[in-house]
């Protein structure tokens, strides 16, 4: 029975199954990990086809984490899903204000989602450059506004919110922008599907590979 | 564009888009709020398909809730996933023992996995009633163990552990548990999807339903 297998079994078998379903598939050698841990983390071969990357999105998110680069989460789950060991290692703060009060109180007074002055008051700290969005859609068009309006060039965009509003239309807006500004990375997906927990397994792969390269 | 809907719009569009996209389904009045709220969480109608809940899972679930029975998760992230104002509203703590350092040294000293060993730790308080698991079948294989072997008889299980192994063949063990212990409620899915976020869900969905009624 599975339950008798050691942790780091159940996480390689896991692996083997994937690589098996999966079949072939054309992603890099440097993407099919991160891709492949957003499966192990969802059951969901969807993302098999539905990931995408900028160019070089990997080595340049590789590069950022080494650099000790911070990290902004949209939601205190994505926060809770980074392995927090490896961010030691680098050195790297990750941190999330959308229960921060003063959010709070100036999302109701302006009628705006909480998600949006959060992301803009992760992104007023120079220190940060690795944006972690996996539930609202609100911060991906903020964080991409940031980027066109006001000059922001983060070292990677992880935008992976989920739902039936505004979701997937955010992402087609991070596809479009690499046209407009094509020196910002990033990892996202093409529907309405994505989360919290699959936005932390990407920076946890790449984290994994940031400690093995 | 949906950016500038305010926050609770975007709830309640979503799920008039949900509604109509489900079509006719035969959930009870006191399930659709759940299933929906999952399906919401994970923008994936395959759970409303592989859902499942006990016969009165929802109605002792609300009165387990509004007894303030003390809540264990399987993860931090399913533990963020709930929302702290509800729980405050009936005075219920919620808890997670696997990044305790004594769990995870244990574990490392006895090869076993620390999801096993924090849900033991969780068990122990008799304070706890309701066990969230939306990560590891280890803890879910371990609570049906607890309830079979040890007499634990907890107030609800939400048992969405997710992954390729374990996962679906402890959600049937589950499943198969309500012929051998009847009294004890579950709300689970068949298959291996799942997860935290999915989890978190469950009992933030439970949360609304106790405060409206």
């Amino acid at each position: 029975m599975s339950v008798h297998l050691r942790p780091e079994e159940i996480e390689a078998e896991s692996f083997r199954i994937i690589d098996a379903e999966a079949g072939s598939h054309s992603w890099g050698p440097d993407q099919w990990p991160v891709v492949r841990r957003v499966i192990h983390t969802s059951a969901d071969f969807d993302y098999a086809r539905s990931m995408v990357f900028s160019p070089d999105a990997v080595p340049r998110a590789l590069a950022a984490l080494k650099a000790g680069r911070g990290i902004v989460t949209d939601t205190t789950m994505a926060l809770s899903g980074i392995a927090k060991p490896r961010l030691e290692r680098f050195g790297i703060s990750v941190s999330c204000f959308v229960a921060d009060p003063d959010v709070a109180r100036r999302a109701r007074e302006q009628g705006i989602t909480r998600s949006i002055l959060a992301l803009r008051a992760g992104a007023s700290d120079r220190g940060n450059g690795i944006f972690v969005i996996g539930n609202a859609p609100t911060a991906l068009f903020e964080l991409i506004r940031l980027v066109r309006e006001e000059g922001l060039r983060p070292d990677l965009v992880v935008g992976l919110p989920v739902g039936f509003v505004g979701a997937a239309e955010s992402k087609e807006a991070l596809l479009a922008l690499e046209h407009e500004v094509p020196e910002v990375p990033f990892i996202t997906n093409r529907g309405r599907k994505g989360g919290s927990n699959v936005a932390a397994a990407v920076v946890n792969a790449l984290l994994i590979m940031a400690m093995e390269g």
